[in-house]
Order: C-alpha cells, then sequence, then structure tokens
C-alpha cells in the first residue's frame, strides 16, 4: 500500500519534497543553526535539487498528504497543480511547525525513528525554529503571487490558513487541558480532534480549490470534505493505536493504552463502563504506570462495551460524510478519483 | 516623563488599547481559555469599550511604543493614522507572541510585576497561546482591507510582518546560543540585538509608510530610522541594566551583572580586559552565583576599561544614525516631530 502511494503520487510528491528544499534553502542564512534544524526535521541529507526522482521518493521523512490533497484538488478543478505549489508548501511547513511545537510539549524523544529536534537542541531552539517555520510557511503562501494569483485571492490564502492554525491551536489547548480530566466525553473529544488535526485538513482541501479559482461553494464543498476524513483520519489513527499490528503501525501493540492516552475507544469505555468495570477502568487511568495485566484488563473492557464496533462507526460516518461533500463539488474527473483514492488510503492507513 | 508619554500620545494609545481589546474580545471563543491567557497577559480586568480613557492609559500593561510608531509615522505622511490601526494592532500582537514564548523559553517568572502565562498555566499552554497571538497577529494585519488598503499592499505588509518575525526568531536563536558562549564579540551582539529588537521596531515604522502609501524610499528611509533607534534602544536597556538606579528601573542595582548577562557592556570589557582582570571576568561568568563581592569586581573592571563611555558613544551611534534617516524622509510637520520625539523618550526613558 505504501508502494502504491509513492507510486500513485510520484510527480506531485517530488515536486513538494523539492519545493520544500528550495523554499529553504534558498533563502538568506542569518543563522546557519536554523537550516540545520530544519534539515533534521525534514530528514534532508543530500541536495535534493540534483537527487533522482527514485531517490527523493525514497528518502521521504512523512508522507506529505497535506500538501498532495491541495495539488490533487487544483488539478482535478484546472488540470494543472503548479499555481497551487506554494501555498501547499505554505500548508506542510505549517503543519511541521505545529508538528515541532507539539513534540516539545508531549516531551516526545522521536519521530519517524530520529531524534526531535528538542531533545537534540533543546526546548528553546525547538520552539524558536516552530516559530520560525510558522513565519516562512505564510510567506511559501505569499509566494503565490509570483504564479499569477490575484492580491485579492493571496490575502484569502493567508487568511485561511492563520484562521486554521488558530483552531489547529485550540485544539492543542483541549487535548492538553483534557489531560487533567477523566469526564471528557466522546463528543467533546471530536470537538478537539476536529480542531488539531480536521482544520488544517480542511485548509489543505479547501486551499487547492481556492488557487484553482473555483467558486465560493466549490471551496466549501472541499473545505468540507477535508474536515470529515480529518477526523476520520483522527478516528482511525486512534484504531491503529489500541487494536492495530504491531508490524504494519511501527508501534507496540496497545501502545495508547501503555501511554494512557484517553483516545476515542476509551471515552466511549468511560461513558458505557458500568459498576466494577468503571472503577478499574478509571483507577488504571489514574495510575502513573500501566501492567501488562492492567492493558489486558482494558482491552477486556474495551470488548465488554464493543468500542471496536463504535469506533469503526464513527469512523464510517465521518468518512461517508467526507465523501458526499466530495461529490456535491459536482467535480467528476481521473484527478477527482485521485482524490477519493487518497481520502481512502489516509484512513486505511495500514503501514 | 512617564506622564509626558501617556498625555502626549493619549489618543492613539486609547485607540490601540481599546482595538486591541476588542479585537481578541470579538472572534468566536471555542477555547475559553485562550481568552482568559490572553486577557491576563495583557493585563485587561475591565471592559476596555466603556472604560473612560482615562483608566485605559493608567490601566495600561505596556508602553505599546511599537504600534504608536507605526500610527506616528502613517499620521505624519497622511495627517490621519486610522488607515494604519489594524496593522499596527498585529505588531503589537506578534510583539507579545514572542514575549509569551521568550518567557518560557527564559524561565522567567514575572512580567510587569505579574506572573507570565507558563508560570500560571504551563509552559504547554503559553507555547500554545503565543502560537495562537501570532496567527492573530497575521489576521489583523489583514484586516486592513476593511480600511480601504488595496491587497497588494496589504500581501505586502504581512510579508513585511513575517521577514521581520524569521529575524526576530534568528536574533533568539543566536541570543540563546550565545549564552554557552564566553567569546561572543561587540560585533556579534550587535547583529543579535538588531534581529532580536531592532528589526520588529523596523518593521513598525516602515509598515506606517507602508499603510500611508508612501514612495518605497520614504518606507525605506523610515525602515532605517525604526532599526537604528531599536538597536540605541536595546543597548540603553543594557545601559540600565548594570547602572540605572533601581528606583527608576523598577529593577536592582546592577542586574544584569546578578544574572550574569553578558550584555553590550560586559562583551566590552571582556574584549579589552587584559591579565587579571580579564581572568576575574570570565572565571565570575563561568559560576553558577554571583556574590555581592563579585558584582563589585566586575563594576571596578567595567570602570577600569571605560565600558560607560564606550555604551554611551554606541548608543549615540546608532541614535544619531536613526535621527538621520527620519530626516532622509523629507517629511517636516507636527506628527514626524513627534515621531522624533516619541524615538529620544524611548533611548532615555528612565522609568
Amino acid at each position: 500500500v505504501k508502494h502504491w502511494y509513492y507510486e500513485t503520487f510520484a510527480e506531485p510528491l517530488v515536486d513538494i519534497e523539492r519545493g520544500l528544499y528550495r523554499f529553504f534553502k534558498n533563502r538568506p542564512q542569518v543563522m546557519p543553526l536554523f537550516w540545520e534544524m530544519v534539515t533534521h526535521h525534514f530528514g534532508w541529507s543530500a541536495d535534493l535539487e540534483t537527487l533522482s526522482p527514485d531517490k527523493v521518493l525514497s528518502g521521504m521523512n512523512g508522507k506529505r498528504s497535506r500538501p498532495l490533497l491541495t495539488l490533487l484538488v487544483a488539478k482535478a478543478l484546472t488540470g494543472d497543480y503548479q499555481v497551487a505549489l506554494p501555498a501547499a508548501l505554505g500548508i506542510e511547513i505549517v503543519h511541521n511547525f505545529t508538528l515541532v511545537h507539539d513534540d516539545v510539549m508531549d516531551k516526545s524523544l522521536e519521530r519517524r525513528h530520529r531524534p526531535t529536534l528538542w531533545a537534540k537542541w533543546g526546548s528553546s531552539q525547538a520552539v524558536n525554529t516552530g516559530d520560525g517555520l510558522y513565519s516562512l510557511g505564510i510567506e511559501s503562501v505569499c509566494d503565490s503571487m509570483a504564479r499569477g494569483v490575484s492580491a485579492e485571492r493571496t490575502v484569502e490564502a493567508v487568511r485561511l490558513l492563520t484562521d486554521s492554525c488558530v483552531a489547529t491551536v485550540e485544539g492543542q489547548m483541549l487535548d492538553i487541558a483534557f489531560e487533567q480530566r477523566l469526564d471528557v466525553t466522546s463528543e467533546e473529544y471530536i470537538t478537539m480532534i476536529e480542531h488539531k488535526s480536521g482544520i488544517l485538513i480542511a485548509c489543505s482541501t479547501a486551499m487547492g480549490a481556492l488557487m484553482a479559482g473555483a467558486s465560493p461553494e466549490v471551496q466549501t464543498s472541499y473545505r468540507q470534505f477535508g474536515r470529515s476524513i480529518g477526523i476520520a483520519f483522527q478516528i482511525w489513527d486512534d484504531y491503529l493505536g489500541i487494536w492495530g499490528e504491531p508490524e504494519t503501525t511501527g508501534k507496540s501493540a496497545s501502545s495508547d493504552i501503555e501511554s494512557r492516552k484517553k483516545s476515542y475507544p476509551i471515552l466511549v469505555a468511560l461513558e458505557r463502563a458500568q459498576g466494577k468495570s468503571r472503577e478499574k477502568l478509571l483507577s488504571i487511568y489514574q495510575q502513573d504506570q500501566v501492567s501488562a495485566k492492567d492493558v489486558k484488563t482494558v482491552l477486556d473492557i474495551l470488548g465488554e462495551v464493543d468500542a471496536v464496533a463504535q469506533t469503526r462507526q464513527m469512523l464510517d460516518v465521518f468518512f461517508e460524510e467526507g465523501l458526499d461533500a466530495l461529490a456535491d463539488t459536482g467535480i467528476d474527473n481521473t484527478s477527482q478519483e485521485r482524490v477519493r483514492e487518497l481520502s481512502k488510503f489516509l484512513v486505511a492507513r495500514d503501514y
């Protein structure tokens, strides 16, 4: 499946990866440390401008699915995606700013099997690099004007991205506030993931439509599509964090239980479990450490309340909602089919 | 002198403070915590829309000198500053984003005699609030279009602000990297403060000219003026950190020596001191704690190498350079005179 992804989307993915590299490489380097941290974070160890497309693809340290959505939507609407490239890169850069800051907040030591920026350079320089990435993400959106996008549309694109960032930040604030609570409802949780991940994915699809000059109605449909698949994508991530195969997820089985993450299935169980099961669950989620026996207990309780079915059902609800919105765009061509395939891949990504 | 400032600039300062309050108050609040943290940071404890101008001024928790520069420059050029207000607010919001993140990095517990955001809500939520403020600062600049600014000029304004932010971040990265070094030259130090503070002040003055529709040449002169007085302002801050009167600075005497801050006068001493003096100085700046006797020793060495005169001279060089650039704008009227007075006030601010 991973192979399918990099083969099907080879051309736009190479354009994205080289575009990111060029964007950072070509700016004046006041502070060599910034470039060093950026190249480490993006996983660049060679000059991407001279590297063959195959090597660019095989060296990619991330799926770049957000800018890919932007480019595919633009192509579905106009037959070409070059006009949307600077804005697509801006979204990926901003997404990476949020990853760098999230790693500081979550004290994550590794990302994609490599040390995180704060683990290598300290949290201050990681916060700084994140702030710098955010600035440059906005500047990349402004570069759209050099590709013939009008100033009016460029301002709209900046607003679309900054509005989405505010939502992402609010989602992250909710997530951190939830850590202190055991009474978070599954509904509140959906609001949180909508903000923390859904809205930036909605921004990615809406940005493609905006750069392609689509009508406000079509932009709205693409935005709703992105929002819904963004939520479904996060629910699928929660599913894999508990029931995913270690060989395919690259994490230990039940890793989200081990880290006592209050993900969607756990919140379902907290809402549904009664009596002793509920007491046990609450007690395990208040412990500092979780034993193998505790993991087994949690899995049993999840089984009792049928959290698997509920999780899969919610995923389907949002995914279907997304496909309906995609159909509402009224666009039907090969590129649009690619957009649909990509969204399926994102929700059932089994690697 | 403080009285002079709030009296002379009462009208624009009230417009700035109320503008900031309204900007945050009127947006939809997904996350009430964000509004709570923002009001705490800005020091708002009442509804500023109904508060009398006098009370707005006396309650101000910061000088708001950057947006004030923007408004005064716009007024000097066109006789009115309303067109520049959203961009001026954007700069102040972005400046406050950098303060919130700096407090996390420096582990500062208080700002203006009140707990910092990270001290009250933890570093994660403070980083998040800073990120949110940055987004909203850019959005405020985009609001310029509602005051009749063209989309082209609005994109230029966004770029001016994000470019300045990249420079500010690079300055902060340099500052943190310098903490680990004892061989920072006074020249490197000037580059650091130019980036960390000078360029956002340059952005403030250039933004006023841009919003007023000034020619590129006039914009450049105002930018150079802001850059130079920004550097002078920082050197003056370093001067006060060592030789300022506790009654007027609100800090203990020699506070920068106590915290072993490698400010401009100290770097001059590290460059000029010879033999035993140099050894003593290096040894004190490698200690974890600094005694009252050490402070006295450092002050003596600063006296030996005449660091006071060198510091004052550098301040004068940059201040004069700033006034020359201001004269180069070719503007001469009452509002321009106010700009000049404000810059004098910033460099000799003795409270």
